[in-house]
């Protein structure tokens, strides 16, 4: 599969069946994100797989409860990763500091989707999740003060064919030649 | 390939020729970052594709003067993609406020390691600059005061094989299963 192929493949997967994941399967995927280029090839990022009960149900019931609701379908999903956020090493950390950005962000963003794309190779359904109750996951995953997890992916088996992707602008309207 | 393989392939690559890129391989990388997924759908992003003469020159040798210099390589590079990143919309600004968060930065990181692999994929190398005068850019491409550009990707033939990858933590220093 060609890799424009696989990017069209990718969904956005909202319904899980109960199956379990391979854990080779999940391994690849972390392959895939490990490898990942970083700034400073700072690699800010722990992938926290979290798979078995009671740990993934109480997580997922705390992390899509109250305001968080609209994400609730994730708590179906049999694999949750929580994408934890390492503070940046100096030099980044500095750059972006003068640059008024943060480098770990769009880290963040490129090794999540390294793991979504070989997820979707491997027949697995995905959904990026930007809107959780962050502290109930730090909590549940008894993790530090200053450890960020900005990303949750759901993972699973599709239950039925996710909706067709969000309309995107043409390409003249997201480019030009200059 | 695999998408294994072609995240293996990825390089970053700082020794271009001058051959000019075909317009249909920068077309294919553009629809792959278009497809991306970003928060809300808002795709907060526009791809500005520099290639003409005296404007690549004029912008990279800006770019990369001064305390930048260290990315000069990046002047030879045939192409150099400027990627703005828009205002957000509402929702996904409303959410970035309350969890403390720019999605747009994890979105410009998914799009442009899109492009970046379509890129590989159809031979061609990259590298991410993150570190250059932005001022200089958004001047010489007479961008708006809120647009940012994050993010330039150089892009061309390489002169020769880049170097490998930095070395990556191993698995088990960034993932773990429970």
């Amino acid at each position: 599969m060609g890799f424009l192929d696989l990017v069209r493949k990718r969904r956005s997967t909202r319904s899980f069946l109960p199956n379990p994941v391979e854990r080779e399967k999940i391994e690849r995927c972390l392959e895939a994100a490990r490898l990942a280029p970083s700034a400073c090839n700072g690699q800010p990022w722990r992938f926290i797989v979290v798979e078995s009960q009671p740990l993934k149900d109480n997580l997922a019931e705390k992390a899509f409860s109250g305001p968080h609701k609209m994400n609730s379908f994730a708590i179906k999903a049999p694999v949750i990763v929580a994408v934890v956020t390492l503070p940046t090493k100096t030099a980044a950390s500095l750059a972006g500091f003068f640059r008024r950005l943060s480098y770990p962000l769009i880290d963040i963003g490129i090794a999540c989707e390294h793991f979504v794309l070989q997820a979707t190779e491997e027949g697995l359904g995905t959904c990026w999740i930007g809107w959780f109750n962050e502290r109930a996951v730090k909590n549940s995953l008894t993790l530090k003060g200053l450890e960020r997890v900005h990303i949750l992916l759901a993972v699973g088996y599709c239950e039925r064919e996710p909706l067709a992707s969000g309309k995107r602008k043409n390409l003249e309207e997201m480019s030009e030649y200059r």
